[in-house]
C-alpha cells in the first residue's frame, strides 16, 4: 500500500488480505472453488441490483456467517459495574427503514390488517442504566414482518409502505405504548445466494419470530435489538445468531381491551452516552 | 453446520468463517466499516449485473487482493526435479473468452487494425518438460487488448467480437506462429468498486502490457499465463501481482517481413498430465 493510505485503512485492509490469504493457503483453495466464490459475490450483488436495491443480499450473507452479530458484540457489549446491564443489542438486519412515520402513543402500526395477525398491546418504560430514572422523549422505533412473514417492501400486494413500522416518543414517565402483531417466524429468501450458502452448510433458513426495535435519545447510547417469544422453536438455531437471553420475552393474554388479545411489557435500559463500563 | 455438509464444504467454509471472525476481532471492525463492506459487495455485483454480465468485478477485486495469483500458485507451482521448469502460470484474468475461433498458423488475430498497433510475428515451440520433444497438436489460445488498452467486448465501437483472440494448433514440429500486436499497458476501470479499493490502499490501477496465452493438450497439464515486455514500467508493481521472471520477454525488430515490424519468439514447456514433480 502507498504512503497516502490512512492508518486505519492500512490496518483493516492489511488484516483482511492477510486472513484471506491465510484462508486460501490453509484449505489449499482450488481454482474451481475460488471461481465459485467469484461467481457467488457477483450473484450477491446481482440480486441486490435486480431487486431494485431492496434485497440486500450482502447484508444477509454477512448475517448468516455470523459477522453482523460479531460486529454488533464488538461495538455494543457493555458489562456494567452496577449489577444492572443495559438492554442487549442485536443486529439491525436488512429491513430497517429510515422512513418509518412518527405515530402517537396508543396508536397502532397495523395499517393493513392481516388474516392471522394476533394483535398485541406492547408497552413499557425506557430508563437510565445509572440512575434508574425514566427517560422522557426517547424515540422508540419498531418494525416487524406481517403474519405472512413478510415486511412491507417484500409484500406490495398486501402491504402499503410503512405498514408495521412506526416511531413513538416516550412520555414524561418514560412510557411508550402501541398496538402491533405478535411476531411470526419466517424463512430467509430461498431463491438466492444466501440460501445456496445455507444449503452448503446443511443449515435451515429460519429466523425465530421477532420484533425489531431501535431506541434512541440524544443523551444515551442507542439500542438496536430484537425481541423473541419464549415458545419459538427456532430460538436455539436462529440462522443469523441474533438471540440473547434477555431478549426472550413472554406475551400474555390481555383482558379488557377490545383492540388486542395479547400484551407485551418490555422495559428498555439505556446507558448514558459517555458511560464507559467495561467493554467486552 | 449440519451433518449433510460435505467434508470439503465443512473445511473450506469453516476456515473462511473463522478467518472472517478473526479479522473482525483483530481490527475491532466497526459497524460503519462492516456496513461499508456490505455496500461494497453489493456494488461489486451491481456493476457485473448492469454491465450485462461482461464486467466481472468480483474477479477483479480478488485479483487486486492477490487472491487469484495465490490460488494459481497453490494449484500450479511445480518444481521439477530435472533442472528444467515448466512454463510458469499466471492468472486467467476476467477477459478470456471460450468463443475464440481457431485460426491457421501464419494467420493474424488482428481483425480490426488499430491506429497505433505495432504488428508482431509471434512464434515458438511447445515442448515436453520430461523428454524435451516437441508437442504437435497443442492448442495455443491467445487474447490481448488492442492498442487503446481495451479488449473486444469492452470496446464495441472499434472492435468486432473475437478481435485479438484466436486459437492455433501446433504443427508436426510443435511450432505455432501468427501475427498479433505488441501489447499495451492499461488501467483497470476507474469507475467502480475495484478502483475505490485501490484508492483506499493508495495503489495505482495499471497492469503492465501483456499477452495472455493458454496452452493445452490432452496429454499435458495446461498452462495459462501472461507474457510481459521487459521494458514495461509497471512490471514491479503490477496491480494484480501476476508478473514472474520467466514471463518477461524481449520483443525484437523484425526485418524482411512486410507484415510485421517486431518479432517475439516464445517457447512453452508443458509437464505431462500425470507428472508429480514437487509441489510448492
Amino acid at each position: 500500500m502507498g504512503p497516502k493510505t490512512t492508518e486505519r485503512n492500512r490496518l483493516v485492509l492489511g488484516s483482511l488480505i492477510r486472513h484471506l490469504h491465510d484462508f486460501a493457503r490453509e484449505v489449499e483453495l482450488t481454482i474451481d472453488e475460488w471461481m465459485a466464490g467469484v461467481h457467488f459475490v457477483n450473484a450477491v450483488g446481482r440480486i441486490y441490483s435486480e431487486s431494485g436495491q431492496t434485497r440486500n443480499e450482502a447484508h444477509r450473507i454477512s448475517d448468516i456467517l455470523g459477522l453482523e452479530t460479531l460486529v454488533d458484540e464488538i461495538a455494543h457489549k457493555i458489562i456494567s459495574e452496577t449489577g444492572v446491564d443495559p438492554t442487549s443489542s442485536a443486529i439491525l438486519g436488512p429491513f430497517w427503514s429510515p422512513n418509518a412515520p412518527f405515530r402517537e402513543n396508543g396508536g397502532t402500526i397495523i395499517q393493513d390488517p392481516a388474516p392471522n395477525g394476533r394483535i398485541c398491546l406492547m408497552h413499557g418504560v425506557v430508563s437510565d442504566l445509572l440512575t434508574g430514572n425514566p427517560i422522557p422523549g426517547a424515540v422508540f422505533d419498531i418494525w416487524q414482518a406481517s403474519s405472512n412473514g413478510k415486511y412491507d417492501f417484500q409484500d406490495p400486494e398486501n402491504q402499503t409502505p410503512n405498514n408495521l413500522r412506526g416511531k413513538f416518543r416516550t412520555d414524561e414517565s418514560g412510557k411508550y405504548w402501541f398496538y402491533c402483531y405478535h411476531p411470526t417466524a419466517y424463512s430467509l429468501p430461498t431463491n438466492g445466494p444466501s440460501y445456496q450458502l445455507l444449503q452448503m452448510m446443511d443449515r435451515h433458513p429460519m429466523r425465530p419470530a421477532h420484533i425489531h426495535i431501535m431506541v434512541t435519545h440524544p443523551d444515551f447510547k442507542g439500542c438496536t435489538t430484537q425481541l423473541y417469544p419464549r415458545d419459538d422453536p427456532w430460538l436455539e438455531t436462529d440462522t443469523v445468531f441474533a438471540v440473547k437471553d434477555d431478549l426472550v420475552v413472554d406475551f400474555k393474554p390481555l383482558k379488557g381491551d377490545e383492540k388486542a388479545e395479547l400484551e407485551l411489557n418490555y422495559n428498555v435500559i439505556l446507558a448514558p452516552k459517555d458511560y464507559k463500563g467495561k467493554l467486552l
